[in-house]
């Protein structure tokens, strides 16, 4: 029996605290100093494998551990192999100090608006400052070298609370994204030493934290190959073709199996399919999503069958301790053998090599960065700028850009007008300083009337915090409301209820209105919230989205408001109107409109929204000319032949790089997002109304002048997905719209014999849980699962 | 315009704290010292309108807030009519001191607990404990005199997140309790100054938080007439009867109009039906429930409108500045007449002249009470008392009570174990220490291994935090585990979305089931979670349901285990299996199953509970024999005419005082709850299962002694509810049954005429909302709400 040792090298690593987690093997002195593990020269594969064949079948189970104990005899010290970098540093083991150096860094807007600035290069350059900033906090013990960071699931119903975490709903633009974040994070694919190990969460599926007693750790999801291949994995595969160093499976079962569990996704999607297959990749559970494989999700018999049966789908760590508890059992009973146990391990030490934790910090630039590299001007002016990049004009009557002097007074409302942390969302570490709206305000020479406290906040709606308001705007000339939702509705463990304002908010607003004067509403959070009062109200003359925007979000607010920055963010996600929730729950997955489904997504939602996808105004007029001569017909058989050099995805074949000259045709400077759609009846019905295939932000276009954005396609551009999953080229009429309202657009064909650009591997025919003796009668609730019984007919409830 | 002199008025309550909102006005040498209203020979209601004819519109508009500013110039300082005491005095404006005097008070359990220990007496002295300490705080001008509670609605539903705030589900049970409390927090009816003013609370209907987007603020609940009188409306009945000196309307809409704004509610059944008409009785609203009359329900059309129509229906007061803010505009547009808001103010005053609140401190026994007079010994013991008196034991094979000594090692586990602020619940001031089951059993001469963290909590179950367990249970002789829900899935504001043990939790406890040693598992929390798992496991030994039990609950728990308090609380209400939720909309409020709702509490629930209301085990066993001579038949005509010392309500009239003689026929001294149930097929099907009419606690009853319980009977105990929600006593079959599995039982047959005992008034025919322009077709969300599209149907979703 294992037990006692592991639970006293556990208790050490407690006793000796966090830091402990973060020190280096020694390979100058040590006992491992001679093992080829310690051999600069050796590759990544050797030297992992020579460590891992000094451990003891018990120190290999350790390893499991996401809080490894390491091998004190060898002279491997624990390792925490979780951190957090969503927008800035954070998470439980990362250890900020309580005053001076190292007790702050930079924190970034949530992804969800730094998705709207539509801006790939920005998200790299946003990216390298959270590694450089996680190495310096590493060199000083105080984080890991793996961050268990982008939550790349799309953004599929608006309802999820962790939609904050990315960067919207559109498949390609998560890809792009993605591709961008990861290349700032990890560095190129041929450095010598990677920056830090980014991991692509959560695989896959999971997009639900609890809807309606649909608990994300229980939760069976039903998606189709068709849905899968088209939306779901996208994003995914996108982390594979960054090269990304660590995948994290999810709490979900997807098709009746646990992620974790699920040789289908980890070996023949991931690895097999898309050749995700260095030894230096790795997989970790979720926390204790190994644990959910018993229970509640019933999968494995036994607890070691869990632990065993989640090892052998390809799960190589987990966080949490329930490999390293329950492994043993699985040994004693034979269910797997030692050499599953040596692949993750190698995997593991693989990615440690490479991120330089075994090498000489002499010969590591990345080791030698310290504190004067974390928050630097530069950062903070970037977190202000990705701030401002990423807010979205929804409406504007002119009244913006304010031109505020010394004469102006404003009127500030609502619960954010001070925000502090409510301005960083989740996921989030100690920022260099907290900017609220009216923190920025007070940096002008302006008349502030602020009217303080929490008018109509999420919570307890209480008028006592109204009082100021009502003495506020009579005395001011311009009135501006900041909140809408924060962390209090859309949370992890927290999904959204409703799509609406507040009652009480919606009566201060209005109520604001009713004066006649200029009012401004600033609106905030993650998913959006149904703006139509405010569209409908001709008193509202601007409304803003600006997410959960950061350090310095209020900066970046007052930047828009005044034109400092001219606003060119675009939305990330549809503003549905509010009842769509009452029209699809939240566990039907299918895209497409169906019965008791509205369609999901711009792409197939059948309904009108408020605002779409990719809306968004700006304080100047483009227009926009496709420059680029394309072919009116393509034959299908030859974009597929002259592509070799894609690795075999011909999906990633070139089909043309379109350039599209962008031309500002008014007087105010300002960015401008080129989204390019494609649409058409080609393929198998239903057809979506169009799909975002490519975009590009052009910055600081001065009035009258033009700037060209190539939109770079693939043969993925025009690629359909049948009901197996598979990837086809069609033939058939095709246009490249730019822009929401089309600025310009192109009609092209395609001709010949359709071709398959990616075969998909189907599910292997019966996969059945063997299920948890005793507890298999056990209710574990949500309607919708697979274990529930007829539930309600809600229709008729009343 | 009245706003600038108002808002002046409120910032100075702001800027001069809490504290000025609990001085007394000067009766001895201010302004009003020659008044009516200092005059102590006078009465409360000539003081109360002497005061008001001194106010002007703006002043008495003013002192519609919760926080009212006075008047200054009259010498009335502000009064602050918010404060709570629900287990304990607390509240947002109850000042509790960082250190020494006032900075602790008595927490005692939630009400889930107490209801549980089915004992009255109990109530009115935990009562007298809450009010003695409130005044010692107000004396301190720490706290005031009215108290806004106790929350009295029925937990009709296990997913409310408040119902740990009610006695439980049974409206006779509430009804009972909720007289022993007001009575231990108002004193007697005749005494000349009240101790402090109870409010009952939520008038009416109001039982869900959040339910899939239905929200407090919105919800508008459908209720027949029967439903009402029998179940919803039953507890606030009894606070009339108990002469409170408050009610608060709630949030919700009851069919159709927003309990605030309903004179039907407010006037005819409150005041004019049910009698509550002392001029000391007044009606607060929810906190802004006033605002929430404008928006979200849209039931008056502006924001003056919704003031005046809460005012107008019998909102005397709001929680907020609600009416403070829009009564102005209210009077501009002539919506009412002065003389209302005149009503109102009279009230409030003359409640206040019956707390003491004019008259010297010299002849008020309550204004000298001090310091010395809270967290006594006393209190303390009582509140120890109180959680162990409520503790039910559920299931036991014998291992309970546990024989401890030097040689006994305990493993205690799950995240109660080491409980602090978890023991209280929601709404909790600050207790005189927190005492978890740890530090009780760190009390004894016993060794334990306790495991430590937060193994398996209702937030992120990693397993990091379980290391300790694996460990603690292999060197224990007996398995503790303390656990269950707390507040972070059940409170105000969310309800509950799963009746089930967590996964993690459940893994836990099996894992210490499999040792095979003794496994007792306490559980925790308000809500009942459905423990079939661990009921069907023969290797767990015994289950305890703790509820929230206050400062001391790790002590009463520990009591109840060790046998020095033995077991005899009984479940205030059911605990459904799991699925009981999928088969039922928590709008859906009907009492009855029907189409789509299995029916609720043990009366109408049409499945098999895991475990019953009332369900409760002993460390001994007792037999019970009914010792009163019962005719066999007994006249209604006879039962209705010999009654006139009722006030008018028929129901009243007694039937009989029924003698039980219960006998303990083990050698464990005991409590003993006899419960009286009466049965039969009389009065309109479908009938109920059975209904509890009467009960007793009886307390120490030593082996092989007797005690009697008298269990009083009245008409109401007979009596039915018609569809229009008539109270009837009809002809029949009638059974008393004591006890669950009934002890005893007897049959009696009422014969002749059915007869009215109480005729219900009928809502008026046609009430309809004004509504509010501009956002009437915005969608507030909610299934089942009457704003609602066809919700999508939620069974074909897979």
């Amino acid at each position: 029996m294992l037990t006692s040792t592991r639970s006293l090298q556990v208790l050490l690593v407690a006793a000796t605290g966090a830091y402990a987690q973060f020190v280096f093997p020694d390979c100058t002195s040590g006992r491992l100093s001679n093992e080829t593990i310690c051999d600069a020269s050796a590759s990544p594969l050797a030297r992992a494998k020579s460590l891992v064949a000094l451990y003891t079948l018990e120190e290999k189970i350790n390893a499991t551990s996401s809080g490894s104990p390491g091998v004190p005899r060898l002279g491997i010290p624990p390792y925490q192999w979780w951190s957090e970098g969503l927008h800035g540093i954070a998470g439980p083991y990362t250890n900020f100090s309580d005053e001076g150096e190292y007790s702050y860094s930079t924190s970034f807007p949530q992804p969800i608006l730094m998705g709207a600035a539509f801006d790939d290069d920005l998200i790299t350059e946003v990216a390298k400052v959270i590694s450089t900033e996680a190495r310096a906090f590493n060199n000083a013990n105080r984080t890991g070298l793996d961050f268990w960071t982008p939550n790349i699931n799309p953004f599929r119903d608006p309802r999820w609370g962790r939609g904050q975490e990315t960067p919207g709903e559109d498949p390609y633009h998560l890809s792009s994204y993605v591709q961008a974040l990861v290349h700032g994070l990890q560095g190129d694919a041929s450095d010598k030493y990677k920056r830090v190990v980014a991991t692509c969460k959560h695989f896959a599926g999971y997009d639900i934290e609890d809807w309606n007693g649909n608990l994300r750790y229980q939760n069976d999801v039903q998606i189709s190959q068709q849905d899968l291949v088209e939306y779901y994995l996208v994003p995914f595969q996108a982390c594979v073709q960054a090269n990304v160093g660590a995948f994290m499976c999810s709490y979900n079962a997807v098709n009746g199996v646990p992620t974790c569990a699920d040789p289908y996704l980890l070996q023949t999607i991931l690895r097999e399919h898309w050749g995700w297959t260095n030894e230096e990749q790795w997989v970790t559970s979720d926390c204790d999503a190994v644990q959910n494989v018993y229970l509640p999700h019933e999968w494995s018999a036994t607890r070691g069958g869990a632990a065993s049966d989640a090892l052998k789908a390809g799960t190589d760590l987990t966080c949490g301790t329930y490999m390293q508890e329950h492994l043993p059992a699985a040994f004693q009973q034979d269910l797997l053998e030692e050499s599953v146990l040596d692949q993750a391990l190698v995997r593991q030490y693989s990615s440690l090599v490479r991120l330089g934790y075994f090498d000489s910090p002499d010969n590591q630039p990345y080791r030698q960065i310290g504190w004067d590299s974390v928050a630097t001007n530069a950062s903070q002016a970037l977190a202000r700028r990705a701030a401002a990049e990423g807010i979205v004009l929804l409406k504007n009557d002119g009244t913006l850009p304010l031109s505020l002097d010394s004469s102006t007074s404003i009127g500030l409302f609502g619960d954010w007008a001070n925000a502090t942390s409510q301005l960083l969302g989740n996921y989030a570490g100690v920022s260099t300083y907290l900017h609220s709206p009216l923190y920025a305000l007070e940096q002008l020479n302006v008349t502030i009337n602020y009217a303080g406290g929490n008018p109509g906040g999420q919570g307890d709606p209480t008028t006592n915090r109204w009082s100021n308001l009502y003495g506020a705007y009579s005395t001011s000339d311009i009135l501006m409301y900041v909140g809408g939702i924060d962390n209090s509705v859309e949370e992890e463990d927290q999904d959204r209820t409703y799509l609406t304002w507040t009652g009480a908010q919606l009566d201060v607003i209005t109520e604001l209105a009713e004066t006649g004067k200029p009012v401004i509403v600033v609106v905030t959070g993650g998913g959006q919230i149904d703006s139509t009062p405010l569209v409908n109200n001709p008193n509202i003359s601007a409304i803003l989205w600006a997410g959960y925007p950061g350090q310095d979000g209020g900066s970046a607010i007052i930047d828009i408001v005044t034109g400092k920055t001219a606003p060119a963010g675009r939305l990330p996600t549809t503003q549905y109107p509010s009842n769509y929730i009452a029209k699809v729950s939240m566990m039907d997955m299918n895209m497409r409109p169906g019965e008791n489904n509205p369609g999901r997504t711009y792409k197939w939602y059948n309904g009108s929204a408020v605002y779409e996808f990719g809306h968004g105004l700006h304080y100047t007029n483009f227009s926009a000319n496709i420059t680029t001569q394309m072919q009116n017909s393509y034959a299908i058989s030859a974009l597929t032949q002259n592509c070799n050099s894609t690795g075999g995805f011909l999906e990633r074949c070139p089909f043309a790089a379109v350039d599209v000259e962008v031309s500002n045709d008014g007087d105010v400077t300002s960015d401008y997002v080129a989204l390019g759609y494609i649409a058409g009846e080609f393929g198998p019905a239903p057809h979506p109304k169009k799909s975002l295939v490519s975009y590009k932000r052009l910055h600081n276009i001065t009035g009258g002048a033009s700037d060209t954005a190539t939109l770079n396609l693939t043969l993925a551009s025009l690629a359909r997905v049948d009901e197996m999953g598979n990837k086809v080229l069609y033939p058939g009429d095709y246009t490249l719209l730019i822009d929401n309202h089309p600025l310009a657009s192109i009609n092209f064909t395609l001709t010949g014999e359709q071709a398959m650009l990616d075969m998909w591997p189907q599910p292997p025919a019966n996969r059945t849980a063997e299920g948890v003796k005793g507890v298999g009668d056990y209710w574990y609730g949500g309607y919708g699962s697979e274990y529930a019984e007829e539930p309600a007919d809600l229709q008729n409830t009343m």
